[in-house]
């Protein structure tokens, strides 16, 4: 039999795979799971995005163009304007997803076994991606007693080789729920500056942040126009992560020139989805407000909650929609597998992500997991509660 | 300035990229530009398909399954049990185009620096993926003069290393337009047994075969299971390219389990596309009749039309909707350039695909283009005539 590559033996499985079908079988057995591991919204997509696809007026469903329409690259250009972000449409590609960006910009600025440092934990597909490319992660361990915050500049240096060729960030960070400070965002430019290096960030949770903090992106730095890259979606700003839309952004006009080369090959983004994605941008100021106001409050009843339990500690999220608590128990993969298979309480019990997933360090986030707060508020508190209680037992056992 | 990747720079740009200024400077001058070099059908997508999304019912645009769902599986595994393949719903990957499905392949079968083989002249973008992979493609020439026919399968075998993990075909072929026998198919299937390597087949144009010839699937070869993978597309066979959905399927399940991974770092593939996908597969058996119908007669007028051109050598096509004519002109780059920026006649001039980018080897293919049979009947004629004429100005010039 022909061998499998060892790129893809070494391809990660999802942090969430593993627990599937055990989720699959508390629920053949009756028991309602709730499900805390997802980063799928239940908010409503705009309406004006879902009816643009339905009044398609299209009778050949043709290639788009391979960056994606002026017309909507020119939009998209606009709204980076409303955020005080000033690129022109010819500084965006429009790809298939945040993911598609992430991995044409670790092609397009990297070979083989070259490095890049990402703050862990981290979303765990950056891993996937690299090791598709071919190319290294180096981590840099964020800790939860500090919030998550930026590691001090001086651990980046000492892990910058003659092979690093980029730093990336996810902010407001999934699975953190961190929000960079212009200050750490400054720190970053200098060093990316002084050792030529590019800053990737991940800011497709741009608008999710909360109590009164703005967002400072990465493309407002002045002097870092050849060294910024800033990978986005609309899948979480619309809920709509089944359009399948996002895009990469740069003033870089070399990056910007490959990864069109890289888009080329794969030919054109989704056209419905470009469809919804466009008119999505003219989704009122109503609907964010809204959206906001729902997270703020899941959020403070989540983290209130959760500090009730015995040997809990919880990271304050600032941004976006997750928190990663750490848990008396050794071992969250075991504690996420017992969960489902061996508890419930009135019939339900809670889906958890481990966090070892999301870091890179072996052993790392062992007795962490990430909480996703997609869920209504009397929901939160219920599963906070079967947590705390299940907590209990599986201490005492 | 930090520096982009070694493999950026390798990016294969589209082969067509650096005709599309003059392209449309002939355009600003009030040129009528008939385009021969694209392979986007004119035909109209099934009205089926179209509908579906039209009237969807989706209030959260949400991930859809890594793999596709389970329903849309089911009825792919039903379309292929009429084509006389023996697959399940378990054996296939949803993919964003037949794109990805090539791209996850070459990730699951090969490490960096590993080798693929490749009858050329081939589908450009195979050479975009294996770059981005840090793969490399080997070519093997397939002639003009035997039709792109098979290669010797000795010549396979002089090429064939400790690095080979698999060889490629594209069948029936784009550029070349030429179908497998059923007897160059089990010679294949011999080889890569007998060296314990992947056959990797894109069977994008599956339906479209001419004058009663029978596509030979590599899923249809007992004894092939672990070997076979197939690369396919809805873009072809229901004029939907813009929608991006393909399929990866292979029988053997560690491919299949691997290639999962890779799918589940891009979350999933796109959720409209694929509700239009899975609509298509009702379209009836009149639209395809009614397409091939159209097909086989545009390649006849084509091909009559261009062997009536004085030092013109063309391929016959037996399947897809391309062929590759052999001009009396020393550079088809240079000729292609200059058709639009030199020539016109009553204020037309033509586009062709120069055909040296469908070759690996250099220097190959450089008296050679591309056209896609995408055009009306009319159309076809016309543009024939004016590249005759071209043709004449060009070599008295």
């Amino acid at each position: 039999m022909p061998k499998i590559s060892e790129k893809g033996k070494r391809m990660p499985a999802s942090p969430i795979r593993k627990l599937v079908p055990y989720a699959e079988a508390a629920k053949k057995k009756g028991t309602n799971v709730i499900h805390l591991n997802i980063g799928q919204p239940d908010i409503k997509t705009p309406k004006i995005a879902l009816d643009a696809v339905r009044n398609h007026d299209i009778e050949v469903l043709a290639y788009s163009m391979t960056e994606g329409s002026e017309e909507y690259r020119t939009k998209i250009a606009e709204y980076y304007a409303k955020n005080d972000i000033n690129v022109s449409s010819d500084d965006i590609i429009v790809t298939t997803g945040g993911s598609e960006a992430l991995s044409f910009t670790m092609g397009s600025i990297m070979d083989g076994n070259d490095e890049i440092i990402i703050p862990e934990p981290f979303y765990a597909n950056y891993n996937g991606f690299a090791t598709a490319l071919g190319v290294k992660v180096v981590p840099i361990v964020s800790t939860i007693e500090n919030n998550f915050a930026l590691p001090p500049i001086a651990d980046f240096e000492r892990l910058i080789t003659a092979k690093t060729r980029a730093i990336l960030i996810c902010n407001p960070g999934n699975p953190t729920g961190y929000l960079y400070s212009k200050d750490e965002i400054q720190q970053l430019a200098a060093l990316v500056k002084k050792h030529n290096l590019f800053l990737v960030a991940d800011e497709v949770y741009r608008e999710f942040t909360y109590d009164g903090r703005e967002h400072c992106s990465i493309l407002q730095e002045a002097g870092l126009e050849e060294h910024a890259i800033v990978v986005d979606s609309v899948s979480k700003r619309y809920s709509m992560c089944g359009a399948r839309i996002g895009c990469l952004v740069s003033k870089n006009k070399k990056v910007v020139q490959t990864a069109l080369k890289f888009a080329q090959a794969r030919l054109s983004p989704p056209t419905f989805a470009q469809i919804a994605s466009e008119a999505a941008l003219d989704t009122p100021q109503e609907y964010f407000d809204a959206v906001i106001k729902e997270y703020v409050e899941r959020r403070n009843i989540l983290v209130s909650e959760l500090q009730k339990l015995d040997g809990v500690r919880v990271a304050i999220p600032q941004g976006a929609f997750y928190c990663v608590a750490e848990l008396p128990v050794d071992d969250s993969d075991d504690f996420a597998q017992w969960l489902l298979e061996k508890f419930e309480m009135d019939g339900n019990t809670v889906m958890v992500a481990p966090a070892a997933g999301f870091y890179a360090t072996q052993g790392l986030g062992k007795n962490q997991i990430r909480i996703a707060y997609v869920l209504e508020k009397d929901l939160l508190i219920k599963a906070v509660h079967i947590l705390g209680e299940a907590l209990k037992l599986y201490n005492a056992s």
